[in-house]
């Protein structure tokens, strides 16, 4: 028996290089959970296979700034003169019929969410350690070294934010991180202050 | 990587005739999971089967109450002219140890240990209806009307302290409250305020 039916928004987040996308898509391999990713709005250029409306929606900056001014944003973030960030429409309905509705987002933009959505589910995924990140960053190989430095620096404040979020998962190994938001997931929906509610109703309870 | 190395106290409390045992039950006879259960002390005579040491440890009222005055219970309640407790030897150590360490215990004794162990995970285990619950303590069969009533008005009383835990569990089917016990450690183990200070620690962050 389920003590709510909303579902969760769940904003998965850390420093850039980290491999948020990776443990995303692992997570999105699990079977048995209704899971919906809200897709990102981005006006960066497409990489090599990505397709607009599936990775990201592409648009360009006038269109984001337009989405912006007329308050359609959850959050956003300019990041290497690049806008990211979420478009509101559909994520409230998606909520109301019960499914989890996944952000994969930057930690400028999770702060953003933080300040808006108070029982969203904050997730911070970790590095196993500065090398590692860096490392990540460097080999990419899809930016400049200027690029590559800021990321780097921007990273290591990134990491310092952790504090911030509910829960910090290490993504040391892809499946063990993916194993462990399922849980998250599972655990948040039986919270006290998700079901308490639900909880009273149903027994009487005043 | 874990980023806290002990283990989690997990208090499974309810209204008396929910089910606390059955679930706890459930609980341990999963797999892949280190938990420990706290064996408790009661002064009531043992029922058919059970064993001193193994459901739990029989004593005297005498005995009890020297516990008591010399701080080596956790926790106690007096419940039916009984005394039952938590004994507060060997939990530390277990828990320092990585060990989960499960009670089972009632209302009266959660609100105890909420006051001494800031950390500790609590899960009120709840019936799906008050029926079910009134039911279940007709239906024991061991105890006189009396005691019954006694049992359905203290039940009644219970149920509205759910607010006072971390997490409700419904338990309309064991075996999947037992898997949302096993979740909300996973997840717990994950929460920010356990794994921080490690975090810190392994990415030299201040």
């Amino acid at each position: 028996m389920k003590l709510d039916d909303k579902g969760l928004l769940i904003v998965i987040s850390g420093p850039s290089g980290v491999g948020k996308g990776t443990v995303r898509k692992a997570l999105f391999e699990r079977e048995g959970h209704d899971l919906v990713y809200s897709i990102s709005m981005t006006t960066r250029k497409p990489r090599q296979g990505e397709t607009n409306g599936k990775e990201y929606y592409f648009v360009t900056k006038e269109e984001f700034e337009k989405n912006i001014s007329e308050g359609k944003m959850l959050e956003y973030a300019e990041f290497v003169n690049n806008y990211y960030g979420t478009p509101l429409d559909k994520i409230n309905e998606q909520l109301e019929s019960g499914k989890e509705v996944v952000l994969e987002i930057e930690v400028q933009g999770a702060m953003q969410v933080k300040k808006k959505v108070k029982d969203a589910v904050f997730i911070f995924i970790a590095p196993p350690s500065m090398n590692a990140l860096y490392s990540r960053l460097t080999n990419r190989g899809t930016e400049t070294e200027k690029i590559i430095k800021e990321r780097c620096e921007k990273a290591k404040r990134e990491v310092g934010l952790a504090n911030m979020y509910d829960y910090i998962v290490v993504n040391d190994e892809v499946s063990n991180a993916a194993d462990k938001i399922i849980a998250i997931i599972r655990a948040e929906h039986a919270r006290t202050k998700r079901t308490i509610d639900k909880y009273q109703k149903m027994l009487e309870v005043k």
